[in-house]
This record gives C-alpha cells, sequence and structure tokens, in this order.
C-alpha cells in the first residue's frame, strides 16, 4: 500500500477530471464559438478550453503565466492544432495583441468566485476586447446557506492535550479560518440565497454581501456555505452548488455550533477586503436569532494567514 | 455526508498529529534541556517544541514569521509558561539575541530534507550559538531505494482521450516531477542505501548523490524514494523511512516503469541544484542495469513548475 500526492500536475489533473467543468465548458465553447472567431483563453493551462475553440473553428491566443504551458503546447502539436493557437507565456497585463478579440474565456474562478490572482487579470478584459466582443463566462453569481458539516468534529483534536499541553486556545484561531468543503445538499439547514450576481470583467475588488436566512431544519448549523454559479453562456450554467461534483467544493464560513429549529434566522454580513499587499481576505460576521431561546452573535476574519500548506 | 480541507490550521495539525514526530522530538528536547540553558526554536509554528523546552527549564526564544506565532504565543500563557519563552515574528536571520544560546531545535524538515525556506536558515545558526552550543538534530542522513507504487496507476489518467483530446503528451511531463508519497517497507525492490551524511548546518546548498541499489525482488519499478533520518540526540533518532507514520513521508522521483529482479542494479545520480532564484530543484539520472535484458537509461528534472496548488 501507498499514498500519497503527486505534485507536478496533479492540479491539472484533478480540473480535467472534473466531469462537470468539462462538460459544462466544452457545451458552451461548442456554442459559443463561430469559424473564424478570434478568442483569447486567460490561464489555459493544459489548453483544454483553447483546443476546444481551436476545434469550433476559432484562432486562439491562450496565455499562461507557468510552465505547464509547455504541456498546453505539446497537446495542441499532438493533436493537430498548433497553427490555431498561439501559446504565450505571460501574465495577460503584460500582453499586447494584433488585434483584439471577440470571445475571452477563462475559468480561474476561486471557490467563492474571488481569487487574488485573477480579480486584477479579470479587470484587464475589456483592453483586449472587440466592440460587441463577449466573455466566457459572462456573469456570475454567489449564493450562501447555513450548514452541519460532519467534518467539523475535526476541530474537537485542539480539545485534547496535545503534546501534554492544553492547546484549546487554538481553537480560537482555527474557527477563524475559511474551509474548503464539498457538502451533500442534505446538510444544508437553512434555505439557500442569492446575495450577488456580477458580470465577470465587474467582479468587484471590495464587496458586502448581506444575507438572512431562514432555518428549514433542526440540527446543529456549523458554517455557512458560499459557492458560484457561472452563466457560460445563455443557455448554459456552472453550478457549484452543494450536491454538484466540482473540483471547486465550497468556501464554508465558520459559525459557532449551534442547535437552530424552523423559525430561526442567521443574519450575516461577508466583507471581501483588500489588505495592504493587495491580498484579498474574508470578515464575517451576524447573529443566530433563535425566538425564545438566546441569540449568538458571531464574527471571524481570515486576515490570520497561518503559512504552510492547506 | 461532506470531504473537505480545513485551511487554516491543518498543516500544523496534522504536524501535532503525528505521533511518531511528537514522540522523538518530546524524548529528545527533555533528554538535552538541562533547567537555565538558553534554547532557540527557529520556526515554531504552534510553539509545541518551545513548551516542552521551557518545561524542562529553559529560557526560550521561539521565532517564526507567520501568523501562526499567535496561537503558539496563547497556548504558552494557557499553560503557565508565558514568562519563559519569548516569542518574535521574524525572519530568524534578521534576529539579534541579547546572548547567544545553548540550543538551537528546530524540525523544519522537507520530505528529503532540502527546502528552499530553510536552507539560508540552517546556516545562518552559527551566528546565535554559543562555544559548545549544539543544535537538535545534530545531524541528518539521506537513504534511498528503488520501489514499486501502486499510485504510479494515476498516470494512466493522461493516456486515455480527455475532452476529445489526446492528453498522452503530458505524461512525458508528469514523469518530470518528484512525488510525495508514504510507502509501505513491502513495495521497495532494492536495498535502501544511505547516500549523504551531514551536521544540521552544514547541510549544502547543492550537491550531487551517488547511489547504485541491488535489485532484490522481481517486480516492477517505478520510482527511487528519498528520504531522511534526523538525528536529535545521541539517544534518538527521526527515521522517515517507508513503514514510519510521519507526515513527512518520502519522495519519489520517477523512474520508466521497468520490471526488474534479482541481480539487477539500478544506478542513480540525484543532484540537488539552486536555480537563479534560488529556488531549489532535483535533476536525476542514471540507469537500470538488466544482466541478458536492455538497460533502461532515464534522466529527469523539476526545473518545470506547474503552478497551482499540489
Amino acid at each position: 500500500m501507498s499514498r500519497g500526492h503527486f505534485i507536478g500536475l496533479n492540479h491539472h489533473r484533478r480540473m480535467l477530471a472534473d466531469r462537470e467543468r468539462m462538460a459544462a465548458y466544452e457545451a458552451a465553447i461548442t456554442e459559443a464559438v463561430r469559424p473564424g472567431m478570434r478568442v483569447l483563453d486567460l490561464g489555459t493551462g493544459t489548453g483544454v478550453l483553447a483546443l476546444w475553440a481551436a476545434r469550433a473553428g476559432a484562432e486562439v491566443v491562450a496565455v499562461e503565466p507557468h510552465a505547464v504551458i509547455e504541456v498546453a503546447r505539446r497537446v495542441a502539436a499532438d493533436n493537430g492544432l498548433a497553427d490555431r493557437i498561439r501559446f504565450v507565456r505571460a501574465d495577460s497585463r503584460e500582453l499586447t495583441l494584433d488585434a483584439p478579440v471577440d470571445l475571452v474565456v477563462t475559468e480561474c474562478m476561486g471557490n467563492f468566485f474571488v481569487t487574488d490572482e485573477m480579480q486584477p487579470v479579470l479587470r484587464d478584459i475589456p483592453r483586449h476586447l472587440a466592440p460587441g466582443g463577449v466573455t466566457l463566462p459572462h456573469g456570475i453569481s454567489l449564493h450562501v446557506a447555513g450548514a452541519t458539516l460532519p467534518m467539523w468534529n475535526e476541530l474537537a483534536f485542539w480539545e485534547e492535550p496535545v503534546g501534554g499541553f492544553d492547546f484549546s486556545g487554538a481553537l480560537d484561531f482555527a474557527r477563524q479560518s475559511a474551509y474548503v468543503v464539498a457538502a451533500e445538499p442534505e446538510l444544508l439547514v437553512t434555505a439557500p440565497m442569492c446575495v450577488a450576481q456580477f458580470g465577470l470583467v465587474k467582479s468587484p475588488d471590495e464587496f458586502s454581501l448581506q444575507a438572512s436566512m431562514e432555518v428549514l431544519h433542526r440540527r446543529t448549523i456549523h458554517a455557512v456555505l458560499g459557492w458560484f454559479d457561472a452563466q457560460l453562456t445563455p443557455d448554459v450554467v456552472l453550478s457549484t452548488r452543494p450536491g454538484t461534483r466540482t473540483h471547486w467544493g465550497q468556501t464554508a464560513f465558520s459559525v459557532p455550533a449551534t442547535s437552530v429549529e424552523p423559525g430561526d434566522v442567521v443574519e450575516m454580513e461577508i466583507e471581501l477586503v483588500m489588505d495592504a499587499e493587495l491580498k484579498s481576505r474574508w470578515a464575517w460576521r451576524g447573529v443566530i436569532r433563535r425566538p425564545g431561546r438566546d441569540d449568538v452573535p458571531f464574527s471571524a476574519d481570515t486576515a490570520m494567514r497561518f503559512g504552510g500548506a492547506a
């Protein structure tokens, strides 16, 4: 027996093995691309979006800052599409195109859409886009819902002595974190709620989301989950809601473990804040209102960066 | 059901839950520290080495560049040791101590010992050390052995079409990687071999390791595994060899999947190279000699950095 993880191409393998992602993007690109269109693929990775666009008849420029672009180049050549895709190893913001493009495709979304790396890149898209040009995805919506999470029991690790010392103080820090989970819909304890909708290019640098979620089930709530739906084309949506099997999963914003029941309400504000180094962080606060029982206020902030691997 | 991973303190939780690491360091620190000694803990993390040293009667300075030091500070206070440990959030190379220390403790080792982050820190230790002062660990040995790895079948992913394209070209890139595994000793197909021994402070920036490993079992070889043994004190060794259950595991340097049998020999050279950005990378080459059958030469280089999470 051996367990282990692949360092090299594993992240890309996981994305390519994500059937929901693959099916949605293939359908959307095939629908959106007409022969002769000019397409820009931002963050091409192993190149599969560029390959689909080229196969549909586009002239493609595929940009990627990392060495993985050599994999994409090789695969394009092996599939006879090297003359239809120009690969550029660069930060796309340093890129100057000969002519603007009709379509920008990308899939560099984080678990709750926002990532440090991509926000400035998205903002830069209009520079490359011809009049009437579009982005794929062209719209994003953000959703939240309260959930019970069995894995939360891992936090109990800190309640037992470690190395002969009381480590329970670490719990306060562990609860300040946003986590990545892949939850089943049965775990939701509140109604899901759409808290934001915006265009890909217009995704905000900083925002504040408000949610008031009605409790549907008597259960313990551990976290509020956040996820995105990406409208790839008018006909194709890629959703990362609980129950989907994408590699994205959902972001879990912790709340104090609290027993809730129908009639209770979770009120919450989630803020996206840019710190001085232009790294985004999440801050959230709110209250679990339980008519006839004590309200449970909560607040947290991912300003703490703990270092080390995930 | 939910699966997921904790971003925040998870890495530190895994280290604290590593019983072999914990038992070895607790025994070693308890053995090495005498009341009144001055101890420097490099990269204290959640602070457990510093806590053991303080409990054994030392005056401790604990250094850590990341926010996790706030967890250590809190835990030290909760355990009544705040007055015996001075926590300093800094790169230790920026640190100036009032007086040199008798003992430097650290556990910032990578899977095959070397890490980008720690080599310069280790080199800087003598500046803090009193005459006659020692390091814990004080010696490191590196070991290698050929192995068969069932997980290698994951590479077969690239042999099937992906998104309707031939992605088999990615295999050449996937095989240029070093992987992290946790292998059982039954998977070894050659005798293990010690290829280097050095003091903690004298760990080299660049080196070239030579190995000639005799095949013991008729099996398929997929990789040569590398691991370290750390001599913490004269009495305590922390080993990460196959079969141990540490969070380190072993580094797997890939070779072409090849059937081997007793009498065959794997000859190999592993080079640690610093690139222009002072990031270390591995390069390895060698030959699988099979008397009466074709030799199998191989070479690889982790110069490719693929970006994205592991």
